[in-house]
């Protein structure tokens, strides 16, 4: 492991660090911020999954997270969105390739050597974080936005057991019936659409649901509103009864602006969760 | 005046805006963050000068400043750091030319044609803002980092009658004293040290201080410490009796990381001032 950087935040430390991944055959970037809490012993731990063309590093400092996971102790991990360099297959467009690898282990060429962003986020990094930092990987929840809110939505029902609390920001909820989903699905799972459905959080909402509870804001005025496929995700926790709450901000678009807005709002949802209170 | 772009952002608007400037003779760029209550009429406002390197959007987008603005009432003003464009002198070092305008007006070639921040900041900006937005120019502060920190020390100290309050992230307090002062003076002002000293916030604190209230943090971890003369500033800020808080945080260093852990801080202090609390 490398430290790439340590600064001092919220009487707590964001580091950005990088390691090699067996699951991306690629060398990971992942920032991180541990709570003044994590000197003296393993902390709760929220994921925060990132959207299309996002880094490790714009949430870590554009979200406005840490302020109140240091208020209630929880540590922040911030993933790449896919695996990157110049051995890495890409795409001219923005919403594939590098930058936007859709939490999916890809099966396609040319994606599949290192596409493996599911096993990466999942299984490799979620050890490697729990091994290496003062993290308790018993109290684990999971957020994104956008790309990422597809992501956080989809893993946490595809793991009940892992994460006892999923909220997420202006989601990609329908990707089997959007333009962000079908190409990227396409390219990376094939053509056959029964693969898809286990990446669509519309359709797991459907069929299995979250045992914990669910939070989604979405703006009003979400420029790219119509590819996100809110109504089905809606539909969808109305028709299981789930825990969840999902909110239409008004006014409110897809940015970064957006989501700090009620960063406060997710983190004590979140702590809620992680302390069962 | 060109809106180029406006979010929804706690509440207010975030807002980014350019207009034709006659003291740089150029396009100049500015954030401005109005709180919700701006509809119903003027609100105070607290400007934001950032440092080297820096646009109108750093702090903007890395401050975590308009949740707290917010929950004041405050409006916050990012203005650039320098003139900027093809026809604008720069020089290869970060610390020279765009985006080190150091809040001087500049009086040697080739910079005295654009380089005349003070005018523009102090001058044609609080007018214009106040022209255009729901600003109250009876009710200004101002705070800043590093450059900027410069910069809000100086023109508070210069312009006492116009800010009720005035911080600073990590100032560069002494720059007659500092390679980040002496030779920016040097290009900007010439070689008559006489003229640079009303551009030094500890020579300024120690001959007139300010009438209201002055908040410094600087974290022990200050990788740019040597270059900010802060010794300098304690001692002026203690001779002179100011009314002033100086506060070294154990740990932090210079990045934006130091400044949104305070942030609440600093516009809790404004807000007092404002509102005459």
């Amino acid at each position: 492991m490398e430290t790439i950087s340590e600064n001092r935040c919220f009487g707590g430390t964001q580091g950005v660090y990088s390691h090699d991944s067996d699951a991306t055959g690629t060398r990971m970037t992942f920032g991180l911020f541990l709570p003044e809490e994590a000197e003296d012993g393993p902390v709760p731990v929220l994921w925060f999954l990132s959207g299309l063309t996002c880094t490790h590093e714009n949430a870590m400092v554009k979200a406005g997270a840490q302020g109140w996971a240091a208020e209630q102790g929880i540590a922040l991990v911030f993933p790449d969105t896919s695996p990157r360099g110049e051995g890495v297959p890409d795409d001219d467009a923005f919403d594939l390739g590098q930058g936007a690898g859709f939490y999916v282990n890809a099966t396609q060429d040319p994606w599949a050597e290192h596409y493996q962003m599911w096993d990466y986020v999942t299984d490799e990094l979620s050890v490697y974080v729990a091994n290496n930092f003062a993290i308790d990987p018993e109290r684990q929840s999971i957020c994104g936005h956008s790309m990422g809110g597809h992501g956080a939505l989809t893993i946490a029902m595809s793991l009940p057991d892992r994460y006892r609390s999923v909220s997420a920001f202006a989601p990609i909820c329908n990707p089997t019936e959007s333009d962000w989903g079908r190409k990227q699905f396409t390219a990376y799972l094939g053509d056959n659409t029964a693969l898809w459905e286990p990446h669509d959080a519309s359709l797991l909402m459907r069929e299995t649901g979250f045992p914990g509870p669910v939070l989604i804001d979405t703006g009003t005025a979400d420029q790219f509103g119509d590819l996100l496929g809110t109504e089905a995700m809606a539909a969808a926790i109305a028709a299981r009864r789930q825990n969840a709450t999902l909110r239409l901000q008004p006014g409110y678009d897809h940015s970064y602006f957006f989501i700090s807005t009620f960063m406060s709002d997710h983190v004590t949802f979140h702590a809620e969760a992680l302390y069962g209170l």
